[in-house]
């Protein structure tokens, strides 16, 4: 079967984490590079097609700083997401789960 | 509304074709490493959940070998990647397409 | 041989345009987002060890924004470093030359 | 001072292990998987500038299974390079060293 407009919206969102995640990650972070860290994931991330919004929250606290900075991992992060395809809305999050860093979609409209 | 069946493999879908991209693009590639890079892209993303079967095909003839290699990206390659999620089959595609390298969906099972 | 200070101070820059480079070519970025893209790069760069400063110039014009973004590319920015290593300096570059994103040694202080 | 041929040979040595790391960390790989992404780096790499060898080690009971596959980091590898730049050869390596992936100069050719 074809796919519907809101599984075409699933799809998408789902390209988004994939992308934000495999870009990112490995990327030189410290407490003090936070912040600009998450500024430019949200913008570079906002770029691609149907994506409404993107939330990034690097938590310091987290962050390994023995060495003074850490490489971006997913257990350092959280990620809220708005797609928006052909009039549907998908909000997914990303968030640790069991040591895993979990993506998942949280709602579709109808 | 919660997403289906259907809604979450297309989601996975959609993940597991962001990661490869922002992976692998990039990567130095030469018509003579471009086997091993089909490869290695292949059992790299198959590790990852829900992902039945990716099968890369880079273009030696595509590939810029004036400085000897190049750096891969989407016009490169074609992608064709299988999903199982809770019984339903999504069988999805990256090629270019008006100098886009677009990611779609070709079928889902019912 | 062992490496001299000064050779090691010139390994140490290489790490850094290699790392910078690989990072975060392939980052989506528009004339819109380059620029918190520039202040994140240089900010996770300086995070490594013997990296004094960081200096992107991402430059719109050179954008294409046919599908509203492109992917960051070497042939989209210049970048400049400062590198110490054991009291020596070594200041390095990156920009375009004949088609090719050129990483290049300026000078190393004596 | 414009840099000699030893230091051009050092810098570019940086350059492949900065590239190396930071294209290939993150990659799901697995103990199955691991074979090819070894390959698939060295090949690579090989194809940048003045690299005249790469050999990757990853070991497979570094690698934690227990979602199946991890993150490709520094942890899990050893990477050894011949570097050769108008007449000058320098070997380096990568190891872990106190819990961070150190990249070092093994010698230089006078």
């Amino acid at each position: 079967m074809d796919p519907s407009a809101r599984e075409e919206a699933c799809f998408e969102a789902g390209i988004k984490f994939g992308a934000l995640y495999h870009q990112f990650a490995g990327t030189p972070v410290s407490p003090e590079s936070a912040t600009s860290l998450e500024h430019a994931i949200e913008e570079a991330i906002t770029n691609q097609p149907h994506c409404e919004s993107v939330a990034v929250d690097i938590d310091p606290e987290k962050l390994d700083t023995e060495h003074g900075y850490t490489e971006l991992g997913g257990e350092h992060m959280t990620v809220e997401m708005g797609i928006e395809y052909e009039g549907r809305e998908v909000t997914a999050r990303m968030a640790m789960e069991n040591g895993y860093p979990l993506m998942a979609i949280e709602s579709v409209t109808e």
